[in-house]
């Protein structure tokens, strides 16, 4: 605390030297990502916290941090010397008044720094970053080697993928598109790394040439060896990252159309290109939509990923029932038993993420992550909720279930049905071609509106395939990203009910988009299929809330859990998991 | 057909000789509105296109007409020397092309024009208007007096709705707002007039001073009596209409914090204020969810309205149904029937829209509008389409009922099912405060979907109180407006389904957003009430499709419709509603 408390003044002091009025920090590094490396932890070295989004301004004399809801609790505990308000464009600007805001335009993207001059802010971009510029031990960049990702997994070649970016860019008279998403650039070059946590990306920037078929990329030489080098199809030139900005200046002087993402590239690549004659088409990332719509050696891959991971859940749960209720089981032991399940998977290479285990209460924080502080034994005659997933070479895995430890009450098998309803409704959509993820998302949430209660967090996320576990564009929530739903793209389905202070339930099973049309349909028909291979809590389900359609959607949906993992399991998890998923009936 | 060719030849004469590339012509006034008054019919007069959403783009050689997938045949027809294209930026960028497109600023916003060149499109305002220079017979301006709409309907007083919009303006540090929708203007200053059709606006500007809590108005003197002028509460001074640029100049020349509403405003003002010192915060009109959000008085005002509105069609259904099968009853007919039945009424003013009257084939085009050339008897053993309202003093109605004239066959039945399912699934929604009305629309399809159909148009708009029948901000659609639904919208709730060359089915009550919350609910919980007072046609319903919750809506509704009407109908009128509203069982 104290350290940070030094880095803040540090920082003013800094900006009073160098007539900086207000400098703006945000989580982000260049790329955008969820996760940043240790370098890139500008806002925790200045401020302490280190939840996943989040902001802070400083000036000569005060500091605030803007957070969600989610980070409101933690950014108290860990910046006590910022004021902490709500992370909005419009009370940044306000706190910011009348003083100039400076920024790091390498960090923002065009959008948001539009949305913030949409408030009357005057911003001002810096040359150099003054967090780099004081931060003596500052680490350094990821040097992890960059691995090739085999056809075998990703279904589709560099050359291909190349292929079908350039047509699209043809299509519109773009010459060139800047790659800055890391998940773009992994895909598009079938290559994955290690340079963050839980994510395999290598990171770096490439300028992809329409017309040419090729690209130019930036990446640290230091992550690729010469075999990985020579084998990347389509990369005409390799440039260490840091020459990316000379590329860019070179490039404004040329008359190019260059596609560049308002919602994820840097404000700094849009600003030098401006400077030139280049002209600037803002569109979204082609790539973005491609990757999405995942491809058939991709959707199998995500299947056998999941049996394998359905594998190491059922084991879990069983090991959960055979000993959670009758012995201490901490939070941490759950987490570090249901990891070693998972962990004896073939092609696994590392979580997805940070495995969430919460008994009780615990269960009640959305993104709780469990610490030897707050590590507390699986309370008995209470739900336990366990959020965790897989990294493998052909799929990435997220599932969610809430499980009884000793006995339920009447009120957890009411509510724990309730958020089934709504898992099921939306599992059970048809939907036409076109349909948007905001669309479906009030479907989950139906039943828990019905009895005046909601969760607040979407209803589900885009995952990657052996990369990221949160990707875009496709979403399902309460705000859409206006990206109509389409075959191939995975998704979650997750709804959750939260009692503060108690408990909570979360369902979550990830989900495919498939065409579902059906003779006399008058339109594309899609609908989702089940990736996820585990058992609902058959103890928490009370089938008299419960259509006819519902109980039969859940017995079908058991019996292929069964089947599925029965020849994978011993006998007596197979016995336990026969008894698990008997059939219901009223 | 003859006049709009030589239009066109001299539009294009007068581009040529002011060395204009191209010159884009919207169907859009200063105001934005869905109808102009009859001197701003600039694009019919240069294309014969009468559609209600529609753009041209002329060069000094070529043409082109931008619609959407409504009115594509309506465009063919109408204007045979365009070449007929769909209606999205992108289109018209990539029509235009390295050409520098000329505009008339006041008709475009400044949301479109920014779209427009993030397609790269040159952009040049003009400060005439080519098509006012060669229209030697132009329109005058309306001059239909305006009138003082009375408290008694509009439930709140001037000085009571500029406190309102004054403190929602100084919360956020700004001195101005520009009021350029008639609607907001109408709204603010509880007046009414005849400007444009079916909507009883009198056009103007404004500014609102939030400080002063007055505001300065431009508006033709000629439509202001003395007495209506010296009633005008607020209004600090009156200017023509004419002098609202020469005050922006003069305005932009302070530094004052003004708000333009990019989505609705003419970019015109925001590149005269933006010549000057004026900050320009750039936010919704702050007056749209004042307005949309009913108060006490005005609902009252619209259940009151809905009565005698339903009285009327009651009639109409009943006279129908007593004629239309045994003799010959055409769609003309038919409207004026109606409409006689509706013209009675007390506070009656005017249709709120051009009566939709579609026999069989003729109910599967959405905005139908008979004509002496397509008008035809109302076909027996087939579906009638009838969607219709009513400007009330005290409300504005909007109300479709789809009627069987003889006998329905199985498929009508079916299918009128399956449109009325998706209704009540709407109508019976329960949603916490906060839900928009993007995340609901779904529920009107989800029957729909089922069974592989689906219908073009959005679920709901909003409605105003003796104002526009299609008001923003509130609207139930696959893509929302990021508003929230909130007590006190009216809002429609209209699925349909349509056969083309067959039948159309389309089912619209208004509904008003109420507090829903009940004891033990978590968060407030918000839920539709019903305005419309009318009869489903039961010999459509097939009950064997419904659930018991849903037959119980039904019959609930229907009792409710018929002890509200019973009262305000004859004997015979009564008897027959009493068999129509008779409950359903399986």
């Amino acid at each position: 605390m104290k350290q940070k408390r030094a880095n803040l003044v540090t920082l003013q002091a800094y900006l009073k030297a160098h007539n900086i009025e207000a400098f703006l920090i945000p989580r982000a590094d260049v790329h955008q990502g969820e996760y940043v490396p240790a370098r890139d932890e500008r806002l925790a070295w200045v401020s302490g916290f280190t939840g996943s989004a989040g902001m802070a301004c400083v000036t000569d004399n005060k500091a605030a941090i803007f957070v969600d809801g989610r980070y409101t609790l933690q950014a108290d505990f860990e910046s006590p010397d910022f004021e902490r308000l709500d992370l909005s464009h419009e009370v940044i600007a306000k706190w910011v008044g009348k003083e100039t805001l400076s920024y790091d335009p390498w960090l923002f993207t065009p959008s948001q720094i539009d949305a913030l001059s949409k408030y009357g802010v005057q911003l001002q971009p810096l040359s150099l970053n003054p967090i780099d510029a004081i931060w003596t031990d500052q680490p350094d960049a990821p040097k992890d080697p960059a691995q090739l990702h085999d056809s075998l997994f990703a279904g589709k070649s560099t050359a291909e993928k190349i292929e079908e970016v350039s047509n699209t860019l043809k299509r519109d008279g773009i010459d060139a598109t800047i790659i800055s998403l890391p998940d773009s650039l992994n895909w598009l070059l079938n290559i994955r790394g290690n340079d963050v946590p839980y994510t395999p990306f290598a990171m770096g920037f490439a300028v992809l040439w329409a017309k040419d078929k090729c690209l130019d990329l930036f990446m640290d030489g230091v992550k690729l060896s010469p075999q990985v080098l020579s084998s990347l199809t389509g990369v005409r030139h390799h440039f260490e990252k840091m020459h990316f900005e000379d590329y860019l200046i070179d490039l404004s002087s040329q008359a190019s159309k260059i596609l560049v993402d308002p919602q994820t590239a840097p404000v700094k690549v849009k600003m030098i290109l401006g400077q030139g004659q280049t002209q600037i088409v803002e569109k979204p990332d082609p790539i973005l939509l491609l990757k999405a719509c995942k491809n058939t050696v991709e959707v199998q891959g995500a299947h056998a990923a999941h049996l394998r991971d359905g594998v190491a859940l059922t084991k879990f749960i069983h090991w959960l029932d055979c000993t959670a209720a009758y012995s201490s089981v901490t939070e941490i032991e759950a987490a570090e038993k249901l990891d070693s399940y998972r962990r004896v998977g073939k092609h696994f290479k590392d979580l997805s993420f940070a495995t969430i285990s919460g008994t009780a209460d615990h269960g009640a924080i959305m993104h709780y992550r469990v610490s030897q502080e707050t590590n507390k034994v699986l309370e008995k005659d209470n739900l336990y909720l366990v959020d965790s997933g897989g990294q493998y070479l052909d799929g990435t895995t997220d599932v969610t279930r809430t499980v009884i430890i000793g006995t339920p009450s009447s009120e957890h098998i009411k509510l724990y049905t309730t958020v089934l309803k709504g898992h099921i409704f939306l599992a059970t959509a048809r939907f036409p071609k076109g349909t948007n993820g905001h669309q479906l998302d009030a479907l989950a949430r139906i039943p828990l509106w019905q009895q005046g209660i909601d969760y607040a967090h979407g209803t589900g996320h885009g995952v990657g395939s052996y990369l990221s576990v949160h990707e875009g564009p496709q979403r399902i929530a309460k705000f859409g990203s206006n990206v109509p739903l389409s075959p191939g793209m995975i998704l979650s389905n997750e709804p959750g009910y939260y009692r503060a202070g108690a408990f909570g339930i979360r369902i979550e099973n990830l989900v495919v988009v498939i065409d579902d049309t059906r003779p006399g349909d008058e339109q594309p028909m899609y609908a989702f299929e089940n990736l996820t291979v585990a058992p609902y809590d058959r103890r928490l389900i009370d089938p008299h809330m419960l259509s006819p359609d519902e109980i039969q959607w859940i017995n079908f949906y058991h019996k292929h859990v069964f089947d599925k993992l029965c020849t994978h399991l011993d006998d007596e998890t197979t016995d336990w998991l026969r008894l698990a998923t008997l059939p219901l009936s009223v």
